[in-house]
């Protein structure tokens, strides 16, 4: 059966987005496989260079991921975090013993010049992860939440003020001048399918596609390309999407989100709580895929990604 | 008692000066004792600025040390070590979880410009340190272990390759241009005794006497000059000291060590075990005291202290 699945390319950013990954990854061969990783949530903190989501796939994909909170490592440790606390230096972001290992070698194989997708690549083969995982872009984006208290750095606003401030605007500093790979513009051209994983849209996926040169190919892709909404029943399977979508004057639903993502949308999976939408999807013009869309183990992720590749 | 005590600057390495060291920070008021520290063992390493000697004395003196081997933090975790390991990463050198929290805040305190000397003060004040602690010199200086092998920074020949590789030569890169800090130059006028630790003369005490500066303000001192030999019946008490001692050609005893350091010295301190070696020290100049100077617990290294202070 597998040998009838073409290249199949899944746009993702963190937890949410990774469990989606981590069930293509199980039905897909993985040389058909391409995962392209959200990077405006990176950033430099106590001098190294930190890419969560990235490292929540790889984590996962490896199943390494801690399997409660989806980010970090299983088994993690926080002894540098407690030496840390002790020289009062700054503890608002949590580093793992475990996790740290991935951020000395980024930050060094970085300083030392190498492409920031030649590192991912390694990191992942290290791991034993034998899909193809690529950041969006060599060149730094930066989401920039603009809050009611202010613009806020993306990690400020999700892990420092646990986002609490309510959201007036996001940007991605430095998408306008970012370009997508050679890497990543091949694996677009030849997907067969382009899926879009229940990752936050406007945290997740919309610095994915700020990427312009990446949104046209995207556009223009032939290939059938699939949503997965991350609301279900009016509320985020996890993080802050409902909110942000309300304070941004969205309807928080599917249907929200499937206006949102309307040009790069051919179909929307949405789960059974919110099939009483599936009338207002098909008339924008989307193929709708009503299933159970929330991935409570590793099989129930594979089965969701089964009926995507069989749409 | 201690009111009577002068200003004192102790020039230290690595696990035995910092024995002395402690012992020194027992019975001398913080504010009057300074401990001048070797450098020339730091090293760069997973983009991270390393400062072995200077975190040896930190760390001893916040009573923080590994008790059995002198370096590193008690009650340390490996856990970054094996993740590492899982990448097939450097392991060659040991860091400990615990220990990271003090080489990420140095790094990215220097890398922020902040002066060398302004973080090891820092570092030290936030573990409750309160004497002063010196880096020998802002500049990086950098020891450079000539080998049969060829030229070795040092912690490749120390850690990687284990001392095992027969030294020719020793030079300290970067100290002919290296210039004390006006603090160091401060301590070392204001002396009234400075004190050479028993750590290695060739690693330790020399590449802090190679910066030229340093070591013409110390020969020009008229405070007594006091150092302890690192060597105790033939043998180095820990460390390369008496095998590098033989393969440059010095005869491995108290008075191979103060024939090396004879302008510097002033008193030497030897063990009971070596005091057939007395008379020929007087006759080098030296006032000699012949005491226990093998410090196996606290009260040990305090009285120790005391009979130098005394001399």
């Amino acid at each position: 059966m597998t040998n009838s699945i073409g290249n199949v390319v899944a746009l993702a950013g963190g937890v949410g987005g990774a469990k989606l990954v981590h069930g293509l990854y199980q039905v897909v061969p993985p040389e058909k496989l391409t995962i392209i990783v959200n990077t405006g949530d990176d950033f430099e903190h106590l001098g190294l260079s930190i890419s969560p989501d990235l490292d929540t796939v790889m984590y996962t994909l490896a199943g390494l991921a801690h399997p409660q909170t989806g980010w970090g490592v299983r088994g993690e440790s926080w002894n540098m975090m407690a030496a840390l606390a002790r020289y009062a230096g700054p503890t608002w972001f949590q580093l793992g013993d475990r996790d740290l290992a991935t951020h000395l070698l980024r930050t060094s194989w970085l300083r030392e010049g190498q492409p920031y997708q030649t590192i991912t690549a390694e990191l992942c083969r290290r791991l034993g992860v034998s899909c193809t995982v690529l950041p969006m872009c060599e060149e730094p984006v930066r989401t920039m939440v603009q809050t009611q208290e202010g613009e806020l750095p993306f990690q400020e606003y999700f892990v420092r003020q646990r986002c609490q401030p309510i959201v007036t605007g996001i940007r991605f500093d430095g998408a306008e001048t970012a370009k997508p790979s050679r890497a990543v513009v091949t694996a677009i051209r030849q997907a067969e399918m382009i899926i879009f994983c229940p990752s936050n849209p406007w945290l997740s996926i919309d610095p994915i596609l700020a990427v312009s040169a990446l949104r046209r190919l995207i556009v223009a892709s032939q290939a059938p390309k699939i949503g997965v909404s991350p609301i279900v029943g009016g509320q985020a399977l996890k993080g802050p999407a409902a909110k942000i979508m309300a304070e941004l004057g969205w309807e928080v639903s599917p249907v929200g989100v499937a206006r949102h993502l309307r040009d790069v949308l051919t179909c929307w999976v949405i789960d059974k709580a919110d099939q009483s939408y599936q009338n207002e999807l098909t008339h924008l013009g989307l193929q709708v895929l009503v299933t159970n869309t929330v991935m409570k183990n590793d099989a129930e992720r594979a089965q969701l990604a089964r009926e995507i590749l069989g749409m």
